[in-house]
This record gives C-alpha cells, sequence and structure tokens, in this order.
C-alpha cells in the first residue's frame, strides 16, 4: 500500500508496515499465479537487457518479497543467465532503508536466503510517484502493483460530512470519481511508455466489485462508516472542530471493474492509443485475517485489540494531519488514540460483522 | 561521504549532512570540469539506451546536485533527446529519503529547478554496497564517487593506541593496507563489470599525498592524533575501559597515489584484465572553509564551535559505537559529547593549525 503526493504515512518502525498487513500478503500471493503466467508470455529482452521488473508502490517491499522470489525463479527457468532488475517504486517519504535491508537479509526471515543475494539481480528504489514515468521508455518487462493505485493524486474537495468516498455525498462522489478516472489514465499513460513491446502489467487494485463490496464493507457493517461515526462523536463531544472534521478526508477512490475496463473499451482512447489491452480482468475478496481467526478464537476483547491495530497503521495519519497544527503533538496523540479507543471498544462490544475483507480487482496489461 | 558496512552513521535529520560538508561539495564543484569533459569524450550510447550515470557512496546527494545539473546539461548539448539515469548508490541504512526529497526540490533551495524534473530523466537509489556489482552488465556511462572509498569493507583489527590507520603501529597499519588494496580491486573489477565499453569512472578519493598530506593533517597538527588523544584523555580518567579505547578505530585506510595507480600498472593485474585504464591521476587539497573563515574574522572561540561539529558529523558514530552496549544512552552520549567538548575546547585555546582541509587523489579511469 503506498500514500499519494502531499498524504503523509508515519512508518512505525522497521517492518512494522509488513507485519501488520498479513492480508496484502496474502493477495500479492494469489496474484503470484497470474504474474509467473505473464513472464512466461513475454518475448525476451534483446541480448545484454535486462528483464526489468518495477513494483509501484511498493512500500517496504516485504509484502511482495515472495513473490518475486517465484518471478526471478520463472525468470531463471527459462533464461539462466538473464540479468534482473527490480525497481521498488513510492513516494520519496517510503522507507527504503527497510526495503533495501529486507531485501538484504538484514530483517526479517533469517533463514531465507536474502533477495539481493541472488546472483546478477539488481535492486533500486525509485521516490517517483507513479503519477510520473519512472524508469526509461521501453525498457520495463512486468510492472507489478499492488493495493496502492487507489491513493489518489489529489483531493478534489474535502468530504463534508464522511471520510471516504464510498460515503461522499453524490457531488462529492462524482468529484472523486472523475479525479480517480483522470489519474487512472495518467498512470496507464506514463506505464505505456515504460513497458516494452510485449511488456506486461499486473495489477491488483482495491475496487467496489460487482456485488457493490468493498474494502471493509463486505457485510452489513462498513469500515469507513464506523471511522466516520467514531470521528463524527469527537465532533460531537467538541474534541475535534467542524475544519478538522471535514479535514480527516481519504486521498483514495475505489473504482468499479467498469472504470478500470473503460479506457480499454475505446479503441480511440490515449490508453489504446498507447498500445495498451486489458487481457485479463476479475475482481477478488480476501477475507479478514483477523476476522476469521475471530471466527475460530470468539473472543472478541482480542479480536478487537488485534483488528483495530490494522486498521489503524494505513488510516491514522489521516486523522493526525486534519488536526490543526497549532495543537501540541500529545494532543493530537490523544485524539487519535480516542478515535480508535473507540473504534476498538466498538468492535469489542459487538465484534459481528466487523472485517477487513480486501476487495480487489486484478488487471492483466499488455503492450502492444 | 559514505561508511562500509558494519559501522553506522547516524543521520542527524534532513539535509544537516550536505549543510555541515561545505568542504565534500567544493572537492566535487572542482572535480565537476573534469566530469564535463569526460561526457564529451564518451561514445553515445546505443539508440533507446539511456546514459546512465551512477553516484557511489553518495549519502544524500546533496554534495553532488549541482555536479549532476552540469553533466546533465553536457549530455544534453549534444544529445537533447537521450534519456539519462542517475542511480545513487549508499549503504541501505541512508537516507534515501533525504536524497529523493532533494532531488525534488522538496527540500533544499526552493527557487532552483528541481534535478529531478529535469525531462527523460530518470533517479533512482540503491543501497547495496558498491563492493558489489549494483547495475547490470556493460549498462555504465559515467561513474562518480566522492570522499566515499576510504571506509573499507571491514577492519581487519582494532587500532590499539590510535583511531586511524595513519596513527596506528607499523603492524596494524600493514593489515590496514592489505585490506585497503584487496578493497581497491573489489571495487574497480565490479565496475569493470557494469561499465559500458568506452564509460569512464571519476573518483575523487580520500589518499595521503605525495607530501604526506592527509585529512586533518596539512599541518603541524593532525586531527585523528587530536581525537586520538581526547579519547585517551577519557581513558586515562576511568570515563572509558581499555576495550571502549581500542574500539574507536575508524573503518577506514587512505591510500597513496602509488597505491591507487598499482593495479593500472600491471598488464596482467585482474583490474587491467578487466580492460580499466588509468586514464588521468592528480592530488588536490582543498582548503578547510572553517579555518580559512578564521584567517579573516580571528574569532578563535567561534572558530571551534563551527570546526568540532563538522568534524563531529562524520566521525562521532565511531565513538558512539566504540561504547559497551550496556551502558544507558544518556551515558554514551555524555561521553561523546566531552569528547568533542575537550576538542572544542583545544581548538578555542589554540586554534592554529586546526584545518580540515581536504586532501584527495582524483583518478579518471576508462573501460576499453
Amino acid at each position: 500500500m503506498s500514500a499519494a503526493d502531499g498524504q503523509k504515512i508515519a512508518m512505525l518502525g522497521a517492518g512494522y508496515y509488513s507485519a501488520n498487513t498479513v492480508g496484502a500478503k496474502n493477495v500479492i500471493d494469489k496474484v503470484g499465479d497470474l504474474v509467473v503466467d505473464a513472464v512466461a508470455k513475454m518475448p525476451r529482452p534483446a541480448d545484454g537487457q535486462p528483464f526489468a521488473i518495477a513494483d509501484f508502490g511498493a512500500a517496504d517491499g516485504g509484502t511482495s518479497m515472495d513473490m518475486m522470489r517465484r518471478v526471478v525463479g520463472a525468470i531463471r527457468a527459462t533464461e539462466p543467465r538473464r540479468a534482473i532488475s527490480i525497481t521498488y517504486t513510492d513516494l520519496p517519504h517510503n522507507d527504503f532503508s527497510t526495503l533495501f535491508r529486507l531485501s538484504q537479509g538484514l530483517l526479517g526471515n533469517p533463514t531465507e536466503v536474502p533477495l539481493a543475494e541472488t546472483p546478477d539481480l539488481y535492486i533500486f528504489g525509485s521516490g517517483t510517484s507513479f503519477y510520473r514515468q519512472i524508469v526509461p521508455d521501453n525498457s520495463l518487462s512486468l510492472g507489478f502493483s499492488a493495493t496502492a493505485m487507489h491513493w489518489i493524486s489529489k483531493r478534489p474537495c474535502m468530504i463534508a460530512d464522511h471520510v471516504q468516498a464510498v460515503g461522499a455525498s453524490a457531488a462529492e462522489r462524482e468529484l472523486f470519481r472523475a479525479q480517480g478516472l483522470r489519474d487512472w489514465e495518467t498512470i496507464l499513460i506514463a506505464r505505456a511508455r515504460e513497458l516494452r513491446p510485449g511488456g506486461r502489467l499486473a495489477l491488483a487494485n482495491f475496487c467496489v466489485d460487482e456485488a457493490g463490496r468493498y474494502l471493509g464493507h463486505t457485510t452489513e457493517v462498513d469500515m469507513f462508516d464506523s471511522f466516520a461515526r467514531h470521528w463524527r462523536d469527537l465532533l460531537r463531544a467538541g474534541r475535534i472542530s467542524q475544519a478538522e472534521y471535514a479535514n480527516a478526508t481519504f486521498q483514495q477512490f475505489y473504482k468499479t471493474p467498469d472504470e478500470f475496463a473503460a479506457p480499454f473499451a475505446d479503441p480511440d482512447s490515449s490508453v489504446s492509443r498507447a498500445g495498451l489491452t486489458l487481457e485479463t480482468m476479475f475482481t477478488m475478496v480476501t477475507p479478514c485475517p483477523y476476522a476469521e481467526a475471530f471466527r475460530v478464537h470468539r473472543d472478541a476483547a482480542a479480536f478487537a485489540k488485534a483488528y483495530v491495530p490494522t486498521l489503524r497503521s494505513w488510516s491514522e495519519t489521516v486523522f493526525a494531519n486534519a488536526l490543526e497544527t497549532s495543537r501540541p503533538a500529545s494532543d493530537r496523540s490523544a485524539i487519535v488514540d480516542d478515535l480508535y479507543g473507540a473504534y476498538e471498544a466498538e468492535v469489542a462490544r459487538a465484534p459481528e460483522g466487523h472485517r477487513m475483507d480486501y476487495v480487489h480487482c486484478v488487471t492483466e496489461i499488455v503492450k502492444s
């Protein structure tokens, strides 16, 4: 998962992100089969050229590390001497040191041979946003991205009485939709320049699926409604101002499969003219591991205590950054603690239906 | 400046390093002419291939940013449409976020167009040590490094009664020399694989020059002797143990020009057989800006207060890491504070001769 420009993700220490996003890794493991198949379908790069992989919005790279091992294995199975490069991209403030340490085996599982020890494999970081071109023209063999491109490039407005576009007013949601669709085109055009002919993109993006499901909304409970409700309680209690209340607006938009597909459906679109074709698209729901564990152990308090921190890991900066900077840091921390504390108490009290199932739209895109 | 594996540089906040290493930037600015000339001499990459630059041991990239602008300008002057890549390398714990922010204009001088805004320029980070191959075979056009390769890959021993090889016993110094010479060969062989035919390396490395001068030793005062003396005082005062005293050993070796040249002088050396030729070599002394300012203002206390922190910026982790980890952090900080406090008091009391002049050996190396 990544964050778009202007919205800061506080890294909470080395490896924290990956360790707390078990679900994200599950998604990538599932998409691994598709990626390995994609490798087999790709034309070989010219002699002397590396098989160039990019992971867009890679965070600390931990969630995709096992998949990268599989991809490297698949490439080397047919071309044992092909040089391989992996460029991990994210925003400049990303924790690239943790990424490099993980790849070199300086953090993480010490029993595995570090990815960076693979002969003739070269690992790079890029702090360039995926809304821009990141690698040179016609140089990329395989672009991968998981759970990153719902972060839009800017917020077209603050959402007055909710925190995410899924709960915005119709007018607000249309502004977010327009931004999301423009951004999707921008992403694809940049990737079209980067890809070699025959190169492929394998993307697993958050979506609103055919059944109207989305992250944290696969039951009657809606995670973003829960965020909004607890945030509104802080407004009503006088803890936060009206401006702070509105400022808590996730810089995100979840597209539908139709919206993902739209640029490819029109042969005259800029995306089609850039040579991109949508080869495969499907949606998938990845069960929330915390809610699944709860079904077995039935300890609501333990579930709440495990579940809410994983929500917090990617959401808290939205609330922290919504608060006036004139507030003392301790005050801001206390407000954010209260928000998640109230959420945790709610889950402990009434756990049923709370689950952060991932809802992804997987697309495989080919450049002609 | 960089640090070799196993020796940690604590980054003291965004941009701190560059701001405190005015001298380092001066060196790079001087070497800029040579680098720009090198660009003019190089064969053009094949169509569709980027002009690939690497900065080995780049730290936050701040000191070489202006030179990179010049290099990019020189490439584009002859090939306006050539894609360019710059790969900044350092150890995994380097502050790559600051590097990316600086290049994108999110830190630093806001009046300049950010380097990363250059059309068709692609910036990468690599956390791979320069003792390993960092980019694929035959892909590098221009390798640059300033003030980094005196950090050797490991310490062959602790120096019992000094802090740097320049003050070690003869037997200790020979161990450091052997390590330094092996490391130089390792560096060159890795670069030989990376360079394209006709590609060049422009390196400005710390050295012991023809007159026996080296960093902080261009007058009768020796900076490393000063470090050693104040550290010894802490031993004598019972503040540190004998083991801690010996542990403060810089993982560095300063080669002479002859030692830099040796692998090239022998046509049967592994370096020569790898296709590398030494085209240019010269030494240069860059005056310490703090000592030069003191010559004008003559305020010894002000000089000491400005001068010692710049020494501290790159040296303090050697002393901090020499201390037992069982000591409370506050105790370790206090000892290190006392070391630099004593050094500062000495400079304030007797400022003459204290100057951290940089003494570099500049080499330009070509791959055939």
